[in-house]
């Protein structure tokens, strides 16, 4: 058994919880949380005395923020602990990979950085289809799903409510790239913008959909559609965390015959999804370690079999 | 420069050929063959000669037929040589892969074993959609694309001059399968059979079709159509060898939520395409070896870098 716990219980946390319940060679040690939580069906410890249980836990699954939490937690608790984290701020993977790899190190122990879709299983797959077809383009495009930051924008437009936007890739954009037409990209000309909004008691609706539309930044340049709806529908239709992406090469080979690679996610909750990768490298994380292969590694470092509980004779049974 | 060489010159040897000589990393040592090769671009030995040049090669590529080549050739070439090859015997993996293993660690060797598309691609591709989503059902569903078997059971019909198979995945069984109704699975379940025949002068087109339409274990229980064309027709528009399939998984996280995960390939040529992962794979052997990382290898085995001409840096800064 791999005894991992949990840093954080927001909504990454509580799916990470059930995800390492639901595998049988996983144990869940427990949640820890800067503050105490409300909930019985978790054990819980303060954050502050988690180098107390260094011998308890394997592996800790870091489920905050990547800028206000990971970026000050991963480089603390990795002197104590082997660490899985969801780090996503693109531009500071390197900095933040340099800084783990150190003390990992330093510390004989393993960081997985950045697992979940993406980055996690899109750049597994952006670099798998690149290696097999190097002379192509390849595109990451994402949606439909729900944008948390688009929808903060929306509530924040005076007149609103409440709100959500779903960011939806274009079909006549999906299908140039399918076609090899290698279209140019940028988001906007990749993906269009659909908002279900709730007003206000009196606000005026042309004025609202206008001020959403035009938003820098958020909404300006993009085909955006605004509902209005009544709270009680937005509560029951679009309080989910529904989102999904596509990864489209396509190129041709050295023998000059086209070939077109398509890795599509469709998920009903990204919060959960991106649970059940994290709980993956977590196993991972525990195995390499056992190898004393200490260190920073990304998903680019880690072979597929140390992701799966089958043992090396069933997958040579089953997989291949 | 890492030097390959080519074992076999048949359609899969060639595409190596061009595919390694596309790879700036790489240098394109020559060809081994049982008989001598009429081709003035490629620099070709006799197979006979090939331990002459063991301390010149790094790596070679077995592009023989597995079961007449391979399973002979890879135990008697790992001694030694580093090995790479597209052993597609699925029943035969196991046995092949232990007796792979044991040579390549007797001599310090590696050999990464069934690399392609399935086995390969496939496979990683099998392993983690199954890692990240455990509660779900995995579909591979091939197509459209050339079944040369299928192909050659036609022309073996009486009357048939010549004769080309496609076989296309159903569209509804595969709607059922993203649907995530899990339906169940056979080959004529999942598959219809197309047919593109030539007959030969005097033929009774109506007794060809049904002959080949109820050939057992080829077509008989399948939806197959045969369209009778021109040998001009056949000749201009089916001698490509186009192919192509899906592996689509569908399940539930343990957050109790939907995930649909869906990766296709669609190749104008089989083994172009092939090709280029197996040349890729010639570059993570190579640099496996480096690492004293001898034995057998499957793709499983193997981390995404190891595929990549990136380096750390680079992968850090642009694929995550």
């Amino acid at each position: 058994m791999i005894n991992v716990a949990v840093v954080g219980f927001g909504n990454l946390g509580k799916s990470v919880v059930n995800s390492v319940n639901a595998n049988e060679d996983l144990n869940l040690f427990g949640v820890f949380s800067r503050r105490k939580i409300e909930n019985e069906n978790v054990k819980h410890f303060l954050l502050d005395e988690i180098n107390n249980f260094k011998d308890d836990i394997d592996v800790l699954i870091l489920c905050g923020s990547s800028d206000k939490d990971i970026e000050v937690q991963g480089p603390e608790l990795i002197k104590n602990f082997n660490t899985v984290d969801c780090f996503d701020t693109h531009s500071h993977v390197p900095e933040y990979y340099k800084n783990m790899d150190d003390l990992a190190k330093e510390n004989n122990k393993t960081a997985i950085i950045s697992t979940g879709w993406d980055p996690g299983f899109f750049s597994v797959m952006r670099t798998l289809n690149q290696a097999f077809l190097p002379d192509s383009n390849t595109y990451t495009i994402w949606g439909k799903g729900i944008s948390q930051g688009h929808g903060a924008a929306v509530r924040s437009v005076e007149g609103v409510l409440d709100a959500v936007q779903y960011t939806i890739p274009k079909e006549e954009f999906l299908e140039k790239v399918r076609n090899g037409e290698n279209p140019e990209y940028s988001p906007e000309i990749a993906h269009d913008r659909e908002v279900f909004a709730v007003l206000k008691e009196g606000a005026n609706k042309e004025e609202v959909e206008k001020n959403i539309i035009n938003m820098p930044a958020y909404f300006k340049g993009y085909n955006t559609t605004v509902h209005f709806i009544t709270l009680e529908e937005l509560n029951k239709n679009h309080k989910g965390m529904p989102h999904g992406g596509k990864v489209i090469t396509t190129g041709i080979t050295a023998g000059n015959s086209n070939a077109k690679i398509e890795f599509s996610l469709d998920l009903d909750s990204n919060p959960d999804f991106t649970a059940q990768i994290a709980t993956a490298y977590a196993r991972a994380c525990f195995r390499l370690n056992k190898e004393k292969n200490f260190g920073a590694k990304t998903v680019l470092d880690i072979a597929p079999k140390y992701l799966s509980k089958l043992n090396n004779e069933e997958l040579l049974h089953h997989n291949i």
